[in-house]
C-alpha cells in the first residue's frame, strides 16, 4: 500500500496562469475525495501579493469542511503562514525548509538555517494544538541557483528537523532534477539521520521525465507515501514550459500494475484529469487521461 | 555503458502525420552521428501504399553512405522486406515477430507462429550474407486487442527466435503498457530462455508516463542497449493522442546522471529534439528540450 498525497490544489494550482475559483477549487478536492483521496494538500498559506493563485487559503479549507474521511494539510513558508493554517480547521501544517541559502532566500526571505529554526517554532507551534506537521526539505535534489546539493547536507537538514511533533519528513525534487540512483542515496543518508518513527515522504517533479522512475525507487526503498497533482498539473517557475508534479492518475496506473495498492480509483481520476484541463483550459502533462488505462 | 539505438528515423516519423523528405531524413541521421550515435534504425522496408512515411527506405540508406561509425538497421515485418533490405548496403536487419496472433495478423498479416517461421528464413538470407539480424518481440508487454501477454510466451517465442545468425532479441513495449515490475519479470525469464551469447534489447514507449521507469529497470537488470528516438517523437496508431518512443535526449539525460556513459552529446541531442519538432511542426514529448540540462 503506497498512500498518495494529493497536492493538486496547491502545487498543481500555485503557478498556473489560469486562476480558479474558490468553488472550482473545492470541486477539485471533492472530487479527489471520491476518487478515494484521503490527504489533500489544500493551499499554501503564504503572501497573496506574492502568490495571487492561493490568496482563498482560508475559504478553500471552509468550502471542503465535512467532505469524509479527508484529512487536509497546508503549507507554509513561515510562523505568520502557520499562524494563518490554525486560523483554519487544517489538520496538518507542512512548513518548507529550502535545502539552498539561495533558493531559500528567494522562496522565504531566509537562509536554510533560520528556516530550520523556524520549522522547529512552528513545529512547537502546531503540534501543541495537536495538528500534525510535517517538514518539506525543498530542493533536495538540485537547486536552480546554486547547482547541486550534497547528500551529507540534506541529510544533517532532515536530522535538525526531526524534532518533538514533525511526524513525516519530504524529500521534494521541487525543479526535477533527480533520478533514481540519487533517490536511493538519498533516502538511506535521511532515513540513517531521522528517528525511526519519522515517516519519509517524497515529492517528484516530472520535469525531465525522471519523477515516475524516482518515485518507483522511492517504493524500492521503503517510502510509503508519495505526493502527485490529478493531471500532473503545476508548472516550474524556473523552467517556463516545464511539466508540473508527477500526475496522480499515471503514479496510480504505474503502481496498480506493479501490484502495489493505493486505495484510489483509476476511472475517476481519468476524469479529473480532463475536469482539470477544462477548467485550466489546456492539455495536462498527465498522459493516462490520453492514453487510457491497460487492458482496457 | 549503455548502448542507444536511435529509431527515431523509422519508428519516430513512421506515424507521424507530417512526411519528412528523404532529405530531412538523411539531415536527421547526421546530426543523431554528429551526436555521438552508432546504431541508426533508418526504415522499414515495408509496404509504402500502408506506410507512406517509409515509400524512400532504399533512399535514405543510400543518402546516409559514408557517415563516419555508423551502424545501419532497417526493419522488416516479412521475407520480401529482408530482401529490398539486403538490395540495399543496411548493416542490419532487425526482423519483427509481434507476441500475440491478433496483432501479428494485422500488422504483418500472419499468426505469431508463422512470424516466429519467417524470422528464421530472414536470418537465414542475411546472415549469409554476413549481416546482422535482430529480432523484436513486438507487444510483449500488452496486446491492444488480445490484452494481457503472458511473459512464458515471450519467453517462449525468444527461444524459437533464437536461431543462428540472431545476435539480438528486443523486448518491445509497442503499446506503451509495462511497467518495471513487468520489465525485471520478462527481462529474466527472456535471460533463462535463450543462449547467453544472444544480447537482450528494450524497446520503450512513454505512451503511460512508464517509459523512463522501465528503461532504468532494464539497466538495472543488466541490459546494455536500449531503443530511442531523439525528440520522443512517434505516435501510436491505437491510442491517437499518445506519445511516442521514449525521448534519447531525456534517456542520456537520466543515464547520465546516474553515472551511465552512452556515448552521446546531451547538448547536441537537445538542439536536434528543438530541430526535429520544427520539421514536424510540432512540440516534441521529450522535455529535456524544454527544461535544459541540470546542472546547467
Amino acid at each position: 500500500m503506497v498512500e498518495i498525497v494529493e497536492v493538486g490544489p496547491r502545487d498543481g494550482l500555485q503557478n498556473e496562469p489560469t486562476l480558479l475559483s474558490t468553488e472550482q477549487k473545492v470541486e477539485l478536492v471533492r472530487r479527489a475525495v471520491a476518487a478515494g483521496a484521503r490527504r489533500v494538500e489544500l493551499a499554501s498559506f503564504v503572501n497573496p501579493r506574492l502568490v495571487p493563485a492561493m490568496a482563498d487559503a482560508e475559504a478553500v479549507v471552509a468550502g471542503v469542511a465535512g467532505m469524509p474521511g479527508l484529512v487536509t494539510s497546508g503549507l507554509v513558508l513561515n510562523v505568520r503562514g502557520a499562524e494563518r493554517a490554525l486560523g483554519t480547521a487544517v489538520d496538518e501544517v507542512n512548513v518548507v525548509v529550502v535545502s539552498t541559502d539561495a533558493f531559500s532566500q528567494r522562496n522565504s526571505g531566509m537562509p536554510t538555517a533560520d528556516a530550520v529554526a523556524m520549522a522547529g517554532k512552528v513545529a512547537a507551534l502546531v503540534s501543541a494544538e495537536q495538528r500534525a506537521v510535517s517538514v518539506t526539505l525543498a530542493a533536495a535534489f538540485g537547486c536552480p541557483f546554486s547547482g547541486e546539493v550534497p547528500v551529507a547536507r540534506v541529510a544533517d537538514l532532515a536530522r535538525q528537523c526531526a524534532v518533538d511533533g514533525v511526524s513525516e519528513i519530504a524529500l521534494a525534487d521541487t525543479i526535477g532534477v533527480g533520478v533514481p540512483s540519487d533517490v536511493r542515496r538519498l533516502v538511506a543518508a535521511v532515513r540513517a539521520a531521522v528517528p525511526s518513527h519519522v515517516r519519509l515522504r517524497a515529492h517528484f517533479h516530472n520535469t525531465r521525465n525522471t519523477g515516475y522512475a524516482n518515485a518507483v525507487a522511492a517504493v524500492e526503498e521503503g517510502l510509503d507515501v508519495l505526493d502527485s497533482s490529478v493531471g500532473g498539473i503545476g508548472g516550474c517557475p524556473f523552467a517556463p514550459n516545464a511539466t508540473g508534479n508527477i500526475a496522480t492518475e499515471d503514479l496510480v496506473y504505474l503502481l496498480h500494475r506493479s501490484g502495489i495498492a493505493t486505495g484510489l480509483d483509476l476511472e475517476r481520476l481519468r476524469a479529473d484529469a480532463v475536469w482539470v484541463g477544462e477548467q485550466l483550459g489546456k492539455q495536462v502533462p498527465g498522459l493516462l487521461s490520453r492514453a487510457g488505462a491497460f487492458p482496457s
